[in-house]
């Protein structure tokens, strides 16, 4: 004791003589007056254990620093995407998505989002909230690059798209031929294609049939959205979907690196069960686990092109679709055995193995690349009941290793581990990887340490943990119930995100942070400089939407209203300036039934200096950063004198920032 | 220095002991292993100041450790709450409020929800967002009791009720006679009433009028909506409204114990400008700022029930109105000049002054309760143009404090302090307070100290600050920019909430929040274990709207789908069981045109055993907490296969509980 006794007291000294001679302390406190001693005097009135102390101290980012990763979480049935600060695990921003906000003013009115959310319709009719499971940020070569992000809605089978140059949802796409998916968003490892995995087995292009038909009519089918990076948009025409059989796939993962061109994908119900506990039959949990194998999906999408060049397929619903007959004869399509109802499914960095957690089974079984390629070229006379060629475990598997409960998903650092989520242990399970990233041939395939969280852990997020180049350092536990973890909130429980440092020999758990608005499934750690956000928008009149200068941008002195007739109907279009702290103009009078078309420019330079347009009475809520344009267009339909105003408080005069709108009975 | 190195040197052997003798530290690293001088090489190698490393281990909350205070904020334009933990400054949730949120299933399809929020509709249509400024806690003789709380909506003149069992909305009503409000969410000590002030005046009922009549027609106007507790519900036929001249009333706040029966609100356009920029017209933020002097409102309010009991009232729009005329000649109004357009009103924890916020003056001017009840009692003989008495500011003022520029909103501590937000000086201002609070009459009336905020401060909190028994410890800065504060996420900036401990002599900075999900303007701040949620409902087959059993829960065992004909239409009505990990029944077919009445119960008991029932394509997802039931009820308007599911990962067989919901062409 004696002798580290005294490295802390040297210690300590080292740090008095830091804070002698360096910069001055933020606050007016006297500086080095006692302040360590402050410290341990706060540390044991709060009753912080010695773990509390480096917890908190890796935790704290102090006013004006900045975080140095980001997370990008999925919300889960909030529909929406956060956006987290790591290490300290600060909520930065929630951006709109599926469902509607009115602070972003995102599907309030005005016009730009209104048309991204019209894209996720059904048969016309909005679907204004979402299921989003699994955000994917855009790869070059593999590398997060930092320009877009992608994510499902597993309730209806919907893709969106979000630009990192302001945070925002440009597109959302209806899947045509599928009613949910599951394994969507993950990315090709130049952003080539975005893939959107199914979920629940539906007849082909949302035809109805009864279950009865289930074998003979219902399918998987896994979606190739084909991304245009310089659009910043989905091409729909150049998207492509491979049919599968009514499995139930579940997650996928790129292949990258050696195996690049391919896909891999989980199911869970081969048994192909439907369920119907109310007639005596197995429920769908009991059903769907009977048999002790699934199928892991093996695509080759590059494969797919070349027969999609071909010519090789229907369209179905406007999409091309590669028939399972032609995938399961063409190369396109193999299964391996994998044991039973497995989750995760997750391409190590050289893209060498694919680890598939177990969830009904204690072990993640990891397949090799290189061996799948062999057994695909050395031909399968095995089958399944859809034709596709099933290769042998045993020709494929490379190490199955036993981790414990509930495997779920597993990320990676930079140092040859994986960690796996543990549901059924509450637990995340560091282990070693084998081949390449264990160059000393010692200890492959191994458990190594299991940290407990709390509680039942989901998904895992490593800092850059699923590229070709982990960062290690961070791992983030997504934990699905909190129980006791925070103050009661109510019957509706926060989830619980934990942040763990593996930079050290055993991981340390650093911090709870609650989640009370939306349940993430996935999530995604880029580091934080590859981030290069807009301050303000580069023009003034700029079109959020569009990411382009608006021809209805109003100037500075050519704000102005013009009224005319259109089909016997007054159309009212304004194009007005906003600028602290008002309004030009501030009265705008239109009759009862005409048609209003109101544009307005935040005409403001300055870094924060937003503001909204906030019509009272007609459910309509702008958001206008510094440069941006937005239009909304409605009918007067309701006489009266309303007010407009900004709701950003923007200045002192911010509640001065007021408009009238009198409507003509 | 040499003897404040003694006093470190044995505080961390004072920390080394307690860790050795105290309990084992939580996670597996060696205990006294050098730990505190793991913490100095942390701070060192992340470059924390001394300030840093205090504020980091007093803000930090360990696993499993709760937050001592819960901050509701308003949530601004996302029309939503949020719940804090302090001092963590972690979200602990969001409640859903004007705005749809899905996580929660509030008002997607959800009967009982989709029936508050209908609360909220203006002559029948839906608004579904709001601008939600301060929420107010209930109260019981002037300390919060931890029930309930109301929170407005300023762009369409609403309040909402959310019962503090379960944190979640039960009413919105939407004010008949105002279109938006400002001073609103404010309780009288009791909670008899929840005040509504307004803010921009409009003709009183909705009507129209030209702003050429603006002084004739246009009114503000303050609306008491009865509480009634045993219901947790407002009771709008119990309630009543005073009509204000149009002078854009502002925030407002009760009187307490010595002025409880008044209320008190600002104003900031007594010169009543119509702005009209575009005219050649000064706009609103000149027009409006143009008088040295605005009107302090002082009301009555147990003298306004007394007038209502004489009958003195009209009714309008359903609601009891007393007119101005009434109100000036009654003994219910008075006016006093206040220095111009002030913002926050906010009365001493003993009820004895009411401090005023300068905003475009450098004061805060104190009135003194003792001195307007002699005012009063003196009567006085000028009136404003509409008839209101007006006292004189000599007569009135206790003192006015200069603490800098653009002082808003003022809280106070239990030592004799306020605590005031200076927007333009972007800083906290601690100032002494006088008389009773003074008790050595020393120093009072004065300016103490200004802390730096990033940056423009709007509100302000502290730590039950606005009751009659403030605790100190902590004060929450709101800002409304933070421009550099945070890691970038585009051109809309979150908001920065700053902590700063008030426990000591000199303030202390202790952490940044970002808030990017809303723009939160007001806060109150509660002890934790005042809160007494449920932390599961508390019998099977609750209904959590109406908070009490659902004469529709499904029993397990009698769980049952029936089919009638209603006017020649068929009604197909089902009840169901949610249970780890199916629902039952699992099946459910219709057809194209039915009409479906489909209740759900939860019949988990354990806490955070929450499921959802997710319904693709029909824009439905409800979430049932253990022993909730829910009911959706919708037209079967689209043919095809469409899946059900639970949204919440419930078990390691979630992706299980699903069923297929089969509607024939």
């Amino acid at each position: 004791m004696r002798s580290s006794m005294t490295v802390v007291v040297l210690a300590v000294l080292s740090l008095f003589v830091a804070s002698c001679g360096g910069p001055a302390p933020k606050t007016a406190q006297t500086p080095q007056a006692g302040l360590p001693e402050d410290a341990l005097r706060i540390a044991q009135a709060r009753g912080l254990t010695p773990d509390d102390i480096t917890a908190a101290l890796k935790t704290y980012v102090p006013s004006g620093k900045l975080d140095e990763y980001i997370l990008f979480a999925s919300g889960g049935h909030s529909g929406q995407v956060l956006v987290i600060g790591v290490p300290s695990m600060r909520l930065l921003k929630v951006i709109g998505v599926f469902t509607p906000e009115p602070w972003q003013g995102y599907g309030y009115g005005e016009k730009g989002t209104m048309e991204v959310l019209a894209g996720g319709t059904l048969n016309g009719k909005p679907i204004l909230w979402g299921d989003t499971h699994h955000p994917a940020l855009s790869e070059t070569n593999g590398e997060y690059d930092g320009q877009f992000l992608f994510i499902n809605d597993k309730a209806n089978a919907r893709l969106a798209v979000i630009d990192l140059r302001d945070f925002e949802t440009k597109q959302i796409l209806k899947n045509p031929n599928a009613i949910s998916d599951h394994g969507g968003g993950f990315v090709t490892p130049n952003t080539e294609y975005v893939i959107e995995g199914p979920q629940y087995a539906t007849p082909l292009g949302l035809e109805y049939a009864p279950l009865n038909e289930y074998k003979e009519k219902y399918r998987g089918v896994i979606t190739f959205w084909a991304f245009d990076r310089a659009r910043g948009r989905v091409d729909p025409a150049r998207s492509f979907q491979i049919e599968l059989p009514p499995y139930w796939q579940d997650l996928c993962d790129s292949g990258k690196r050696v195996s690049d061109g391919w896909v891999f994908c989980n199911s869970f119900n081969s048994e192909m069960a439907t369920g119907g506990i109310e007639e005596g039959n197995p429920p769908f949990e009991a059903g769907t686990a009977k048999n002790e194998m699934d199928y892991l999906h093996i695509i080759n999408w590059k494969r797919a092109e070349e027969i999609l060049q071909n010519g090789q397929y229907e369209t179905i619903n406007g999409m091309r679709v590669i028939r399972l007959k032609t995938a399961a004869q063409s190369g396109i399509l193999f299964f391996a055995p994998e044991p039973k109802s497995p989750h995760g499914v997750d391409v190590t960095p050289g893209g060498e193995y694919i680890v598939v957690g177990g969830k009904l089974d204690p072990h993640v079984t990891v397949y090799s690349f290189e061996k799948i390629q062999k057994a695909v070229a050395a031909g399968t006379s095995e089958r399944d009941p859809y034709g596709v060629p099933v290769l042998k475990l045993e020709d494929v598997v490379e190490a199955q290793v036993e981790l414990g409960l509930g495997p779920l998903h597993t990320v990676y650092d930079e140092k040859g581990y994986g960690y796996t989520s543990m549901f059924l242990d509450s637990a995340v399970a560091k282990w070693s990887l084998g081949g390449p990233y264990r160059k000393d041939g010692k200890e492959p395939w191994k458990l190594v340490e299991k940290l407990p969280v709390h509680y039942n852990i989901g998904h895992i997020a490593a800092a850059e943990g699923d590229t070709v180049s982990p960062d290690g350092k961070y791992v983030v536990a997504l934990n699905k119930w909190s129980v006791d973890r925070f103050a009661p909130v109510g019957p509706l429980h926060p989830q619980n995100f934990q942040l763990i440092d593996i930079s050290g020999e055993k991981m340390q758990l650093l911090y709870d942070m609650p989640i009370g608005l939306g349940e993430p499934h996935y999530a995604q750690m880029i580091k934080a400089d590859k981030l290069k956000p807009f301050e303000v928008y580069p023009e003034v009149g700029w079109n959020a939407v569009k990411m382009s200068k608006d021809p209805n941008a109003a100037e500075p002195g050519r704000e102005r209203v013009e009224v005319r007739f259109e089909n016997g109907r007054r159309i009212v279009e304004i194009w007005m300036t906003a600028v602290r702290s008002h309004f030009y103009p501030e009265r705008i009078t239109v009759k009862k039934g005409d048609h209003v078309i109101w544009h307005i420019t935040n005409i403001e330079r300055a870094r924060d200096a937003s503001h909204s347009f906030a019509l009272g009475g007609y459910n309509i809520h702008m958001s206008l950063e510094p440069g941006e344009t937005g239009t909304v267009e409605f009918d007067a339909d309701q006489s009266g004198v309303f007010t407009f105003y900004c709701a950003e408080f923007c200045s002192a005069l911010h509640l001065e920032m007021v408009g009238y709108f009198l409507v003509e009975p």
